[in-house]
């Protein structure tokens, strides 16, 4: 159905009293009304194209091996056919590509391209009139009628000619015959006429008289695939000292990555491992006061020992952190660094670009507050300064140098309280020298701001996933997230637990708290994480009744983690990642579909492949106190089952095998065992392949 | 809440040093990210204008003396506090107005300005980092927190002092008041921080630091009143004569002008009143062979004795047609004229101009046709002409040549087969010499055709009405036409039949169907017409079954109508055509709403002021065979009513009033006797003006 070709040797073809297609890369504005030659004999129309993100101002997202699948409106006055092609082409590339469109329902079309290259991709829409097949239409219809034709083929060997003049070899020759034989009007005539492979020919020879093009060039930026599937463990390296109370450096951290491998991450996010500063540093839980062995927070970044391009003496130098990437990169982990761009008072840049601080009446510099909170350890820095062209380069020469290091994720902290279009800048920067360069927005904020974030170039963000706890909650949220425009350029991030975050649900929940979390997490989103080893040893102590802080968190002290616990979930873990990783449908969100179940408590949903040879269903019980059972309602047509025949329902999770009949199915799940079905859908029943151990 | 000033005053009361806010009349673009001094430091988004039809290729409507309602998304990073201005102004205004946009929730602001002017209104958002409500937010902070706030008040002091040197008269005055009462930091300071006074103050004074502009400059095309509200009758001129057989003349259709006003229509549509062609001429029931006395369609223009610019001889002169013009003005009716850009093969334009047709291989032109319909006496205007432009030159002069005449209203057959570029230019042709000029597009065609006719210019559309006869299908059109983006460009004309259209549904309901469709299409539509006499004597007999042809058409003949027949609907035509009049709930679509009753025979619509002052429900019996009876279920908070009061249903077709309680009323509809009702909801009960007739 879609035939790829290169635009280039059909345009030689073309005759020279033709109007030219494009002059140049970009598509000329050619849907305005006006009394120019040939713009006034336009009569096709071009509109709502889709992907199409705030009028072309930012692009769709996919990554390398996508199919771009590029939808549009197109009609004309009139009952006469219509031809439309998609025209694409890779950024660094001069010529179009193109590909046949196809007409669906109600005047929709679509066409599909593939990107095949880490760089954006630029695609329009053309579609004219095509005389032939108009010509074709009227012809059957009187055919049909047993009306006289004689005059319809003359008219029709006419359009063959013409086609037969713009085709070069056998082409040529068989338009030129298929023109002959309509003309000899013999009786042989009437078939050849309406032939298919005439048809084909005369649409690989159509002639684009007044071609409609859409006024938008729009474009498409493609990620590596980690953008759209990645499995993230976040870890301080000072808590992974061997010894009790030593503080943890690089080389412990290192030591650590066959227990991150074994779970089966990909990511490695580590906090900021720059030097912390000493003024107004916060105490353990936050503290105001300190005591001398107090490390600190790694994100209040700066002291006399460096800045944001420095390695925490304590932790390490830059040889072990390449030593790090190096080891890392063996386990087929990459690490993600984390960019923290706020300062202490302690940090070179306060003294050597004071301007870039805002500076109160009496001359200090503002610190952080949100009365009655005072951050004085934190000097936000001022987009707003006169010098913000060095500053900007300033601190994408912090992200450069990672970069150069071998870094190729950035987790930005905040990005919210920095100026949008720093950002949008500073990505395209550094992945005009680093393509491959992925950046996860910690926007924990309002929900424009953070699409607004994702639209400027942020390759994944957080979400509200942390606080979305009931079926309803979850159902309307990740519906958002996957069935509306949101997911052309927002790939979430899910995250149960962070730092900062103990959310109350984990609290007060124990342990299949976290299971379902997990489970919910890995299953609702491609990209997920966790905060670790908190999470898998379920660490649900507060500060205080009431906040989600850690009690004693990490943040501000070092802690000793007793990863070998028998009760760690790490098995558990290991296994969701597993099942993440040799099930294809849990790659992408776009199939996500939620199922009704008639208990509020349990939550159902499926995601599968295009082609359904891999279909995942997925039930959770978010009561993490009561067993809760109830009746699943599948559409089975939507999974592809045959409501006649039984299929079998395989447990990943604990490897048992079900057999469900019909749309119903009853299920009863108790959290003190595992919280969660996740069954893979085998359609048919008793060949072979289904009593292969999967994995 | 929304102060309207013009901009020039403020303009030149700021600084030199800040940027420009708009060179000239185009609001300069300037959402992208670069560079540029100015640029880099704007760190407030606007996005998600609303209204914007298709990124603002096309404008919204609205009729004079209306509110536009605009709103957008605008947030920045961090926390500080924005304001936000709606620029506005008329087509040839040079300066934009200005009013203060509010904040609604989630980032969402709105603005609203009036358009008073018959022309096309620019519109678009700016918006800035309010310096001083940042500060007054922070500063009432650390008053409730009890913090000292003797640095801010000398900050606040600094930035009220920088607005009174903008400022100019007492204002300035006033605001260096402030100052120096910020500055004493003395016991009253604090309050005076916070005066409501000083807010409104430095809002005027607001200092517009870096503002992002909106990079569109959106439009709204407003029209008179009539492109909103308007009642269409439309009536052949033929067959008005007095006595039975004769031709009918523009002096008979004159004389039946107090026959229509009675019946209370404000438009009166004529169809083609042009010389009738004799070559292929149809005769009765559009046969293909004609006895000399057929009088032929309208529809097919042009003879020896003229064409498009023409009247027909045996209909009268063009003083005639003046004299219609002004009797129908005493009677408040405007005439409606037909066009139909088509030609007979006796049209001068054939002669004159062989190459706006399609010619065949054998030199023939090319008649209309859909195989195996051969539509002979008919040729299609070729808009692929390369002679276009003169074409188009010599349509425009035809609508402008009846404009001069003094017809302000056009009713456009089959625009769908004609090019939509020269409808666009057409159209704003026409209205830049007659502004008020309204156009209806009669395309019963596909749903993005007609929807794109509008976008290019056309008035008021035909719609899907006539075919949507289920409580289902009315409510899912509806819903489309009135609560989507559609509404914002889209203008419905409802009609229950038209000579080519008798529906299945008026010839098998007899009268009380009749009466339903025409409930239903002046109470759903703020635009409806009928076509008549034959909708008030309830025609319902098709040329044969399954057509939707009129037995007898009087495309094809003239009728002898007996206007004066007992059974005729004229009178409640009439009494609807009053209650629309009366009712302002009923001249606009923007406030349908449809509330569910328990039985699908039975359809329930409101429609309401936005003051809530005049309130509609109407209820319909769709069986025209039984009575039907249910519950309905009200919104009582959406109708303005009190759950715990009784209130009145006032039927306005019967006078009859009920006495209900709560959202569930029971009711019962005979559709022998009236097969609806249509109730002014009244309020309070026993208030004295609820017991004056109301009309």
């Amino acid at each position: 159905m879609i035939q790829d070709k290169p635009d280039k040797g059909r345009r030689q073809n073309r005759k020279a009293t033709e109007p030219p297609l494009f002059q140049g890369r970009r598509a000329p504005v050619a849907d305005n009304p006006g009394h120019d030659q040939t713009g006034a004999r336009i009569r096709v129309v071009i509109e709502g194209v889709q992907p199409e993100i705030d009028c072309g101002r930012f692009p769709a997202k996919r990554v390398v091996g996508d199919h771009v699948t590029v939808e549009a409106d197109i009609f004309t006055d009139g009952h006469d056919a219509l031809a439309a092609r998609l025209l694409y082409r890779a950024e660094h590339q001069s010529e179009w590509r193109e590909t046949a469109m196809e007409p669906l329902v109600n005047d929709r079309w679509r066409g599909v391209f593939q990107v095949t290259e880490l760089t954006d991709y630029h695609y329009t829409v053309q579609a004219w009139v095509d005389r032939f097949m108009s010509w074709r239409q009227g012809f059957s219809k009187k055919v049909a009628a047993k009306q006289d034709v004689a005059l319809e083929l003359v008219e029709g060997a006419e359009l063959v000619g013409e086609a037969a003049r713009r085709a070069t070899g056998t082409d040529a020759e068989m338009l030129a015959g298929y023109a002959a034989a309509l003309r000899s009007s013999d009786a042989d005539a009437g078939r050849k006429a309406v032939d298919d492979e005439l048809a084909a020919l005369m649409s690989t020879y159509s002639e684009h008289r007044w071609p409609a093009i859409y006024e938008k060039e729009l474009r498409v930026a493609v990620d590596r695939q980690k953008a759209e599937f990645s499995s993230w463990y976040e870890m301080f390296p000072r808590s992974c000292a061997a010894e009790p109370g030593r503080h943890g450096t690089l080389q412990d951290y290192t030591a650590r990555l066959p227990y991150v491998a074994e779970m089966g991450f990909d990511v490695l996010y580590v906090p900021p491992l720059h030097p912390i500063g000493r003024s107004f540093r916060k105490g353990k839980n936050g503290a105001l006061t300190t005591s001398p062995d107090d490390v600190g927070s790694p994100w209040a970044i700066g002291s006399e020992e460096g800045g944001h391009k420095s390695i925490h003496p304590r932790l390490g130098t830059l040889a072990d952190f390449k030593q790090l990437l190096a080891k890392a990169n063996e386990h087929n982990i990459e690490i993600a660094l984390d960019i923290a761009f706020q300062c202490t008072p302690d940090h070179s840049y306060v003294k050597e670009h004071p301007e870039w601080f805002r500076k109160r009446a009496d001359g200090s510099i503002q610190y952080a507050e949100n009365p009655p909170k005072k951050y004085q350890d934190i000097y936000p820095i001022d987009f707003e300064t006169h010098d913000w062209q060095a500053l900007w380069e300033e601190l994408k020469s912090v992200m450069l140098f990672w970069c150069e290091q071998g870094v190729r994720i950035f987790r930005v902290d905040n990005p919210h309280t920095k100026a949008f279009r720093f950002w949008e800048w500073a990505i395209a920067e550094v992945k005009k020298d680093h393509p491959g360069t992925l950046f996860l927005a910690e926007a924990f904020t309002r929900p424009k701001v953070m699409y607004r974030l994702a639209k400027l170039g942020f390759s994944q963000s957080y979400t509200y996933f942390t606080w979305r706890n009931t079926k309803r909650e979850l159902t309307q949220y990740f519906t958002e997230l996957t069935r509306t425009e949101v997911a052309e350029f927002f790939r979430p991030n899910l995250w149960p637990n962070t730092p900062d975050i103990l959310p109350e649900y984990l609290q007060y929940g124990g342990r299949p708290a976290f299971m379902a979390r997990l489970i919910l997490a890995a299953m609702l989103g491609a990209n997920y994480g966790i905060y670790g080893p908190a999470f898998e040893l379920a660490v649900n102590a507060p500060r205080e009744p009431g906040s989600e802080e850690y009690l004693d968190s990490e943040k501000y002290q070092i802690k000793q983690w007793n990863i070998e616990s028998p009760e760690s979930l790490r098995g558990l873990i290991a296994r969701v990642n597993r099942i993440r990783k040799a099930n294809p449908a849990l790659h992408r969100n776009h199939s996500l579909r939620f199922y009704p179940v008639d208990n509020e408590d349990i939550i159902c949903f499926g995601k599968q492949t295009n082609d359904r040879n891999n279909v995942i269903l997925v039930v959770v019980n978010l009561d993490p106190h009561h067993t809760q059972s109830g009746w699943v309602e599948l559409e089975l047509a939507d999974l592809g089952l045959d409501p006649a025949q039984p299929f079998q329902m395989h447990d990943l999770l604990t490897d048992a095998r079900y057999l469900w009949h019909g749309a119903r199915n009853y299920l009863s799940l108790d959290p003190n065992v595992v919280p969660a079905h996740v069954f893979r859908v085998r359609h048919g029943l008793r060949r072979e392949q289904d009593f292969d151990y999967f994995m």
